[in-house]
């Protein structure tokens, strides 16, 4: 049972959004992607979101661009929380999506996250499960060890190569 | 029977979109007023789209402010053409209301005006409508004539009292 | 005898307003091309506007990029409905025309879409000949299940294939 | 004992940040503030975010200005999730706090609300909260079947009283 | 004879271009004002454009807000050099303005000077006269000398009093 | 004797500058090229617009990006009319380098034109030239005509050729 | 003798400018105002620079407004660090300062702050003194020990009192 | 010993910030590199601030993209002077770096240079050392004179070539 619907308005977002789904699956979230249009099927938009607490969702993980509406359209029709992923524009660069989302009017929020940041949404998604599930949580804190891990690995090679060296082998991988 | 329906998601809108109301009355079109928001009565406004075609409205005026989704959600739901009114807001001035109406994706368009430019929605609403009706082309050209009088009037006076004393009785009316 | 006349500034527009032609066409619409600048043919863009009523145009589609005039200049001459369309620029990504289009002064108003949305302003022409022509209407309608479907169709893979291997399908097409 | 944490970085965000904890008090949440600078009390503010999940909080609501990094600093130290308030500010109207707040880099999110928008991050920390909390979820159907109700009185008394008369009865008020 | 005209497309713009009129009038230039709106009244502008060589105007100042097609449209007519004066508006603080002016597409150029900066205008166009008018070339330098030593006094009144009584004394005048 | 100084910043801005060049020779007027900046070279740069007008120079033109001081710093010492020309910057588009030269304090102007619109800096710079001198007026009407029937034959050719033959054999060429 | 010398295009910065004033006098470092304006006295402005050095200045904080060149110009007739102080501007907000102050070419860099940042342009240029002298380091964690120590203040304050009436007592004040 | 602290958020930021290294070495001065992310290794990141001073580190240079906090968070942790590199981004093309940095509020300064503009941070660097030590504003100066020399190279380059031979020449290399 998916415990996060990633949904997305259109399948060219699905390359920056499939990069929610591979972040659930490291955290161990289960989870299902769907394509659907606030603007092309109004009212399957609007039964997704009305059906989203039945169907057990803890979250909802909603990426769209331009007039990005389909993040406050499903939050709108659901008190499950909704994370929305501004995704980046050929001609604005994606900030008319990140104010489509973010500037929601009082009443119906919706949680914005940076313009096509969606591992982040599907981290921030795993907070949210983690109010409730400690293993989740613990995922999370283990994800974010091996981050730093990452971190403090890289300074050490840069500090041992220099920068030259470093980014030649960089290049070189 | 009204040709055309106003529609703003907040009462707070109702200041600008007034202007349209105002302007269609002096294009001799009937109208009507309509609050409903897209966040917060999602259904009802699914339904004042999915009706408007058999009601009779010719075209359809959306105001919205913020992340305005109420022009796109209405026109998801319609083939009557929609004309989106940006409102100005306080943090962005309007321009996330813009983005947010005039970046709507291929398939479904909104018609922007400028930023609170509620009296040209309804110079275009009467442009569309005129597209049928002749008496209502009259109206505009009408409408025009008389402001380009007021124009010319304006330069005259310029010319006659100089800038200095036409600023001054400008702003002694 | 074209229902609808597409004009532009530059033939170098004409990439991005061919979409027009090509949707009209789907949607059933007589059109014609134009190439015609605001700033180098300031008078035969007058003449087109004004002759535009008695040619029976109804409706202009006119795109224009940087410092934008060519849709609010053909406005300006004719009550027939102009749909402006912003072209993208190097530089300013279309902000520019943008601006330059929608935020016309009272009185004479341009319907604006998305940056490089001809698409979008074919459909919204096809929806304003619609207020009289229930045929074209109907197009639309058609258009809009198809496009419904597609969605609808996209979806249905996606839950099939997953999206590591949609996306290798539709990067292979 | 507090459920949520609303943390700010000057006293001067408190009127904004207020909206936050009464939005909290009327869905039926505790909640406690504090001020805390990312700047000025550095040490001070990882220590808040490093015992937030001992001591219990399910969520911080954390708003800022300018360069807006305290909610990105608490939500490097913690694991519960923190919500994003960007203050509207006297010389970039708070795109400089969005920005700040909204484009945190992968690993680390941050659920950002509109600029201002410290309503909604109650609604959204409520919503948070009511994925293991029924009665929560359920104050926010009730608190949204009220705002709906609202809507639909206003569109009523716009409909009964006309625009003129409707805006000098709320100017009345 | 007037050697400048300048022309602004609404009496809302006096007050901003009434400082271009008595920047002129203090280097000793004769202008006229005049309001046409190129949209309003297309024929006028096109018309004063076509005219202004055999008038004798050396330059056109053209002030214009929004869509600010004006001095675009204007310099589409004449060989004359326009200079283009961006209005501040109420809504996108007359960024709308500058690029509707400033973006001109090759071949047409606007001289485009500061947002609401009218008497820099004027400066500009004694510059211009100043290339075939020794006297006007002289008042400019006797202009700039002034200027410099007003700042040179306002610098030495600043050293002796300080900035606390200098700020008095201004804030006393 | 050149007539018209081409100057900027770095040799990176000749690409686009070499454009206002070739257009003066179009039009029949003298130039010359300098490449000195006005942060690497700020003695150089004074003397420079010092000297401008006893050397004869009508017009200077200034091209710089980012920062784009050149233009302003020229104007500062001389009363020769100087154009500048923002450059395209690689982070911000030029943004940054239009802001910097049309901002300019009153007193001292700079005719700005389009990001990147040197070639149009060079018809400013005639049509300031042609104020006194009737040969390149004439030159520049006779540049226009040809512009003007340019666009004339790209309509012809669109109109017999269609659209999609148009754009091969444009592509062809 | 002074150690910093805060310059300003004009003295209608100065409100702004005078808080690096003062804050330099909190942090016991000399210092001295002067008006120079890039523009209206270029050749003191250069002086002024070339002889920072020999006059002792460790440090310059120049504020600007607009087409901002003053610190640039500074910078670039001295290798004396410089720090830039973007004036928020009634148009652009201060956009337009920031970008000409900020973007500045290779090889001559200014030290930008916030927008109207005066103040911390003192204590940065304390940080810098403080390079060399311990006494000035001292007086800047003085400083920030006070700052720290009024922030833990108000939040035990607003955790006695309560939001209501914490505000109400300020607002009393 | 290192003099200069050269640290960065990601690995990613290393081509960018290298040219830092290498204008530091230019100018003789030590430095070092340091990878650490005030994100997802915040106790390190205020460690690294916190003994800062200690090491004897005069200057630090902090470059970072996107909500860019790493240069605030090590400000806020000492008193040596801090640099901000706003790195340029892929969505935001580094205004959310530039503001990130540049906006902090009051008693905690970063010295902001442009986007991407590393080698300038090492030149300011060298100028706040260059306040107490004499050989490192020589090598500023010698570098300076050589940059100079260079431009006047090119200046005379072009002069002799003409555009087109010196576009071809540079290019050919």
């Amino acid at each position: 049972m998916p415990k996060v619907g990633i949904i997305m308005g259109s399948d060219s977002d699905l390359p920056v959004m499939k990069e929610a789904g591979d972040m659930l699956e490291k955290l161990g979230i289960d989870y299902e992607f769907t394509v659907c249009s606030a603007h092309r099927l109004p009212r399957e938009t609007a039964e997704y979101a009305e059906k989203a607490e039945e169907r057990g969702l803890d979250v909802i993980i909603a990426g769209a661009g331009g007039a990005a509406h389909l993040p406050g359209v499903i939050a709108a029709s659901t008190v499950v929380p909704v994370i929305g992923v501004p995704i980046k524009t050929s001609t604005l660069s994606g900030v008319d999506s990140l104010y489509s989302i973010v500037q929601m009017p009082k009443g119906i929020p919706v949680a914005t996250v940076a313009i096509n940041g969606s591992a982040n949404a599907a981290i921030l998604a795993a907070e949210i499960i983690g109010v409730k599930d400690a293993k989740v949580r613990q995922n999370i804190k283990e994800y974010r060890r091996q981050m730093a891990e990452e971190v403090r690995n890289k300074d050490r090679k840069l500090k041992e190569l220099g920068a030259e060296a470093y980014l030649e082998q960089k290049g070189g991988k």
